[in-house]
């Protein structure tokens, strides 16, 4: 097989991770290894980086420097929110010829998939010689083909971590408290909050995912029951979940909160859905404590909460992307395929297979109304790692005087 | 010395820590080793369960579990935020005179030493020999006497690695980035957000403390600055911070948005001080991405993010307060002296010297207005810990084309 000889441009997309700098690593290393790729630079802020030639040379970068930002959580090259159409697609293979690159790989979610599928179609067009490689990220685990995202088992563990330690602060000072956890529009994130539930009074009581009709009535119902029940109750709730139209809940809450005379629902605007709920249990169910916390950016790529399964395969896709650029004739994907318990490898799937596409958590992952079946927990387990121990106090009570 | 002969009870206070269980199995062990400490008893959610008599008998309590229950975060034997008068705590010695108790260790803040205060002078009064051992706790870090306050290395170990990460998030997708820090009077915690910095590029760029009056001008001054130097601004912001007149902001800030007929700047009352603040920064310097999360209650007890420090002296003021009450015939609160760098040894205070008083930032570890200086660095160094490594890209720029 002829090889492309050129230089290769890598970017990082979308939101950051705890190891995406892992897969940028991975492809830094990598493609200093062979002698066609004659230089490896890095695109500053993502595409954006590419369309102002404004590029690092990563070739030039010392193997240390590169392991230490391995390790570093966030996009080291930055990242940038820009959905490129065809036209700046355009641009860029214009910047890939003016520099002679030959190799692209994009280390992102379905939006940056959809990037490769415009770029790689753009070349074909104008007949430049250019191999498109994506590379999966994303804590929303919703890529379609791979069966999990890198990125996703270290975000997961901090909602297993998070959810465990909440669920210990309710049971110390008992009341109702909602987490809200990222997952615009799946809820396997959210989902792994059933990993801090040991035994079946532990939390989070209730989950709830976009994935299910959120109904408000019967949330507080089911609040109230748990409530009853122990006394006190942890809601897992993704900032995603939706009403019976298809409208975002938060939006449905902040319409009605801006027609209330008494101004006690009225909202800023963002991350209060899990305020506006805990509002609405206070004053309907009466119950006098309650918290609610929005994880926010912290469970992206907090430092130290790194799934050891996520650390090694973020860097496996990242050189594995190199070798199918290197070694297969075709631009692609790189998925993940479970091959045993625990055991993966990996393949490349067609751009448009992943390309804007989300995967939603099967039916076959969801319990009743607001539970989340055993077989998610068998799914998610190997990509969380193990988490650290905790108990409860056993001894016997004292016999009243 | 004549011993006292009898039971002891041991509870827990205030809110969650992630290592106030290492002083409760602290206290539970040494208890166990002297014969005159007939029994050891657990109270059920702090004093409540004395007055209640919901006692744990911990003497049966195995080792391990014991051990097991030391590394989990939050509090084991449940809290309260009940504040005892001189009534409830009447009815407590009662409680311990029909147990023959004749221990009473509390773990907690400055509430739970004020209620040893007033359950010591009362036993003395009604001549019930009772000795009274306050053990400190708290991730305020605000008690007199000590040099620092159990709990308050992994909180500030937690608000480090949270900056840290925030401000890599921050680096990759620039803009405005608020993040808010627990600390009601002190800034102890929100100070430690200053050890995520390095590089004097580096976030959080701005920090604010209650102990320094906020203005709102001079805020939003002061992160335009920040801004127009670094293209970004990461900011620490305690939610105690006062205005001038010594009114919480977040109060302030209300009262002005429930004034306003535009309604963008209502409130529904809680934990939305960053979000308000997001607001003005959007409408008056007109920065796009401008982004807030407050940590809430993940940053007390975090599963897995614990100085190894603070687990150590955590589980060394328990044993020492039961060593003071078999071998000192006062009662006190044990108290932390710092010896070298780094070391300590412990001593006994008398409760009226830590009872209700917070100890805020000493000025000297104030740097100007709107940063932390470095002597508070080098007290809080070894509190926190080593954090994870983590690096940016050295590369050098390629040559525009």
């Amino acid at each position: 097989m002829d090889h492309l000889t050129g230089r290769a441009v890598v970017a990082q997309g979308g939101g950051p991770t705890a190891v995406i700098n892992q897969s940028l690593v991975g492809v830094v290393m990598e493609a200093r290894k062979w002698p066609f790729i004659t230089q490896v630079y890095g695109a500053r802020f993502g595409v954006r980086g590419i369309v102002n030639e404004d590029f690092l040379d990563l070739t030039l970068a010392t193997t240390h420097n590169l392991e230490m930002v391995a390790i570093t959580p966030s996009s080291a090259l930055g990242s940038t929110r820009d959905k490129p159409d065809r036209e700046y697609c355009a641009r860029m293979v214009e910047a890939f010829r003016r520099h002679d690159v030959r190799y692209f790989f994009y280390i992102g979610g379905n939006d940056s998939a959809e990037t490769c599928r415009i770029v790689a179609d753009y070349a074909r067009e104008v007949n430049f010689d250019l191999r498109v490689i994506h590379i999966p990220k994303t804590i929303d685990n919703d890529l379609m083909v791979t069966d999990h995202c890198p990125g996703f088992g270290s975000a997961a563990r901090f909602v297993t971590s998070a959810f465990a330690c909440l669920d210990l602060d309710n049971c110390a000072i008992p009341g109702v408290f909602i987490g809200v956890v990222m997952g615009r529009n799946a809820g396997w994130l959210t989902a792994a909050s059933v990993m801090a539930r040991r035994d079946p009074k532990d939390g989070p009581h209730l989950i709830y995912v976009p994935e299910r009709v959120f109904h408000l009535d019967r949330f507080l119902d089911e609040v109230e029951d748990v409530f009853r029940t122990h006394g006190r109750c942890v809601v897992a709730l993704s900032e995603g979940i939706v009403a019976e139209d298809g409208q975002p809940v938060l939006l449905k809450l902040q319409g009605q909160a801006e027609r209330d005379p008494f101004g006690n629902l009225q909202l800023s605007g963002r991350g209060t859905l899990g305020d506006t709920l805990s509002d609405l249990i206070k004053q309907r169910l009466r119950i006098q404590r309650v918290r609610c916390d929005t994880f926010g950016y912290l469970q992206r790529s907090f430092l130290g909460v790194i799934s050891p399964v996520d650390v090694s395969e973020a860097r496996d896709v990242g050189e594995t992307a190199v070798y199918f650029a290197s070694s297969l004739s075709s631009d692609g994907s790189v998925a993940i395929r479970r091959t045993g318990d625990y055991s993966v490898d990996y393949f490349l799937t067609p751009l448009d297979t992943v390309a804007r596409l989300a995967k939603p958590l099967p039916q076959e992952y969801l319990k009743g109304s607001n539970d989340i079946a055993d077989s998610y927990r068998d799914y998610v387990r190997p990509l969380i790692g193990a988490i650290p121990h905790f108990d409860r106090i056993s001894a016997p009570p004292v016999a009243l005087h």
